[in-house]
C-alpha cells in the first residue's frame, strides 16, 4: 500500500508546535512525518506519537513528500514553496506569501473547502484573525448577506509567535518587580498595555493587519462587494485571538435566528447565555479546537442587523488546525495524491 | 472674604484618591478640603497640600460645603445626594444614579459645560468610557454630524477600582508562578484574559456599560437620533480605557481634516503619526488629563465616514478630572454660591 508523507516546515516554532500536536490527533490517515526547520535548530529531536523524529535543514529544492505544512514565515515561502512542490507534494502555506495570488485557493475548510481542490501545488492558510471572524461569519453570509462588516480584534501575543508570549510573561514578571518593561517583539512594552499597531502600515492608515481581514474575508467568502473594517489590536494575553463583530445584513436577522444557525455550523461553539456568565474568552476558548461565539445580540446601529464576539485559539483555527483541516479535506475528497517511493 | 469649600464623598477609593490629586493643582480657587469615606475608612488621615486631613464618615444630612464631588457609588449617591444637596452645595456625582434623570444636567465642560448651569443641586459626572469617546467625538459630531457610532472597548481593571487593579496584579503573580488564578472582583479570572462582560446585562442583551455609551453619549451631544453600538470588554490592564470606534458621518470628511479638527479641540491631544509609531496606548496616556486620539483614517465601510481609536485614563477624564473641570467651569462662570458661614 502506498504511504502517505506529510512534512513540516518550521516544526520548531510555535506553530509547527502546534502543528505536530494536532497532527497527533488528525484524523488525517499518514504514515511518515519528516520536520524541517532553520538551520539553527536542525538536528533537534522531537517526540511524535511516541518517536524522537530528528529535524533537518529545509530544503531549497522539492519536497519528498504528499503534503507540505509550511510555517516558516512569509519570505521562506515566497522563496522556496514552489520548489517544495516541484516533486508532486501540495504545499499548505501559512505564510501570507500566496494569500493574495488569484492561482493560489485561500480555504478554510467549513467555508470554502472546495476552493482548495482546484489548487496548482499551493493552498494558502489565511491569517489567523480571518480564519477565527469567518467560521462564525459566514453561515450568517450565506443566509442574511453581510453588507456591512466592523471588527475590532483583542490579539494574543503569541500571534507574534513563541517570542510573543515569552516577553509577555518576562517582561509582565519585571512590572511586578518595580522594574521597566522592555520590548523586542513589539514596538512598544505590551504588560498592562495596549499596542494597535499589528504588522506594517499601509498608505490608507490601515495596517496590513487590519486589510489581511478586508481582503482575505472577501477572497474566502468569494464576495468583493463586502465592506469590511478592522481595528487590530494586541492586548497581554498568551493564546486566543478576541474580536467584537457588527454585521449589517440584507435580510435582517434575529439573535436567536443567528443563534439557532450557528448551532449547527460547523467549527463554532455558540458559548452564549449572559445568566450563566458564559460568553467567549480566551481562558475557555485557548487548547480548543471550535470557535467560540456569543454575545450575540441585535444591532443598535444597523436595522436588523447583528452584534456579537468571538474568541479562537489563533494558534489552532487560525494557523495549525485550518492546515490540517485542509489536508483532510484534500484527503476525504480523493484529491491528496500519494507518490509512489522507492 | 468667603471661602469655598468642597467636600469629597469616597475620599479613601481610587477615584477619590485621584480627586484629591487632581486638585491639589487644580485651578480652582478654594479654601477648605472635607474628606468623607465609609465608617470603615473613617479616622484615616490623607495628605493634602502638605496637611494632614482626618477622614470622617459620610453624612446622611446635609454637607456643610458649597462644592460635593461624590464617588461613592450608585446606592449610596441615590439614598444621598439630595440630602447632602439640601444646604446648598452642588453635588457633582460620579455614579450613574442620576445620569439618566431628566432634571440632571450629565456633562463634559469641553462639550455641554453650559448644561451644567441650569443644574438643580446635582450635576452627573459621565461613565467613563463615554466620557473619553465624546471628547473626542462631539467636535465631530458638531462639524460633520455622526449618525452611527460603533465602539469597541478595551477597558482597564481599575474601572472596577482599586480593588480591580490589586486583583489584576496579585492574580497575574500567581499565574507567572504556575498558580491558578482566582476571581472575586470580576466575573471570571483576568490575568492574560479577556471579559466581554461589564456591569450587568439588560434584556436586550447588552451590558448596561454599553447602553450606558448608548444613553450618555445621546445626552451629552443632546442628539437622540444618533445610533450608537458598544461592546465593552475587560482586559488586563491597569489603567486607561482605549476605544476603537467608527463614525458614520452626515457630511464626509478626510482624516486631515479630522486630524486637524482635534488638534484645536480641547481635552484632545492627537497622537496620531504611525511613521513614528505614535497612537493612543495606556502606557502614555495613563496620569494624562488629555484623551489620546489616532489611528485616523478613513472608514472602508461609511463613504466618508473615520475610524479612528481612542485612549484615556479612566480615572482621570473618565471620572476625577472631569468631576473637578465641572467645579472649575461653574466658578470661572460665577455659578459658584459660597455659602455664609459662622
Amino acid at each position: 500500500m502506498e504511504k502517505l508523507r506529510v512534512a513540516i516546515v518550521g516544526a520548531t516554532g510555535a506553530v509547527g508546535h502546534e502543528l505536530m500536536k494536532v497532527l497527533e490527533h488528525s484524523r488525517l490517515n499518514f504514515d511518515e512525518l519528516l520536520l524541517y526547520a532553520s538551520p539553527r535548530s536542525a538536528g533537534k529531536t522531537l517526540k511524535f506519537r511516541g518517536q524522537d523524529l530528528t529535524v533537518q535543514v529545509t530544503p531549497e529544492g522539492p519536497i519528498d513528500a504528499d503534503v507540505v505544512l509550511a510555517s516558516a514565515g512569509g519570505s521562506v515561502s515566497q522563496a522556496l514553496a514552489h520548489r517544495w512542490a516541484e516533486g508532486g507534494a501540495v504545499v499548505i502555506d501559512n505564510s501570507s506569501a500566496f494569500r493574495y495570488d488569484p492561482q493560489v485557493p485561500l480555504v478554510v475548510p467549513e467555508v470554502n473547502g472546495e476552493a482548495a481542490l482546484s489548487h496548482r501545488g499551493i493552498i494558502a492558510n489565511p491569517n489567523c484573525t480571518t480564519a477565527i471572524a469567518v467560521v462564525a461569519v459566514a453561515p450568517i453570509h450565506r443566509k442574511y448577506g453581510v453588507r456591512r462588516m466592523i471588527v475590532s480584534t483583542y490579539q494574543a501575543t503569541s500571534g507574534a509567535g513563541q517570542k510573543g508570549m515569552d516577553e509577555l510573561l518576562t517582561e509582565t514578571h519585571k512590572v511586578l518587580h518595580g522594574q521597566p518593561a522592555g520590548h523586542s517583539e513589539f514596538a512598544h512594552p505590551i504588560p498592562f498595555n495596549v499596542i494597535p499597531h499589528i504588522d506594517a502600515f499601509q498608505d490608507n492608515g490601515y495596517t496590513k493587519e487590519e486589510m489581511k481581514v478586508a481582503w482575505e474575508t472577501r477572497k474566502i467568502l468569494g464576495d468583493d462587494s463586502l465592506k469590511i473594517s478592522c481595528t487590530a489590536v494586541r492586548i497581554p494575553t498568551l493564546r486566543t485571538h478576541s474580536e467584537a463583530i457588527t454585521l449589517e445584513l440584507e435580510k435582517p436577522a434575529t439573535p436567536d435566528e443567528i443563534r439557532e444557525l450557528l448551532a449547527h455550523s460547523p467549527g463554532v461553539e455558540v458559548r452564549d447565555n449572559v445568566g450563566e456568565k458564559l460568553y467567549p474568552m480566551p481562558l475557555t476558548a485557548s487548547g480548543k479546537f471550535d470557535v467560540e461565539v456569543g454575545r450575540i445580540r441585535e444591532s443598535l446601529v444597523f436595522d436588523g442587523g447583528i452584534d456579537l464576539f468571538v474568541a479562537g485559539d489563533q494558534l489552532l483555527k487560525g494557523a495549525a488546525l485550518n492546515a490540517v483541516q485542509i489536508a483532510e479535506y484534500l484527503q476525504e475528497k480523493g484529491a491528496l495524491k500519494v507518490k509512489q517511493r522507492a
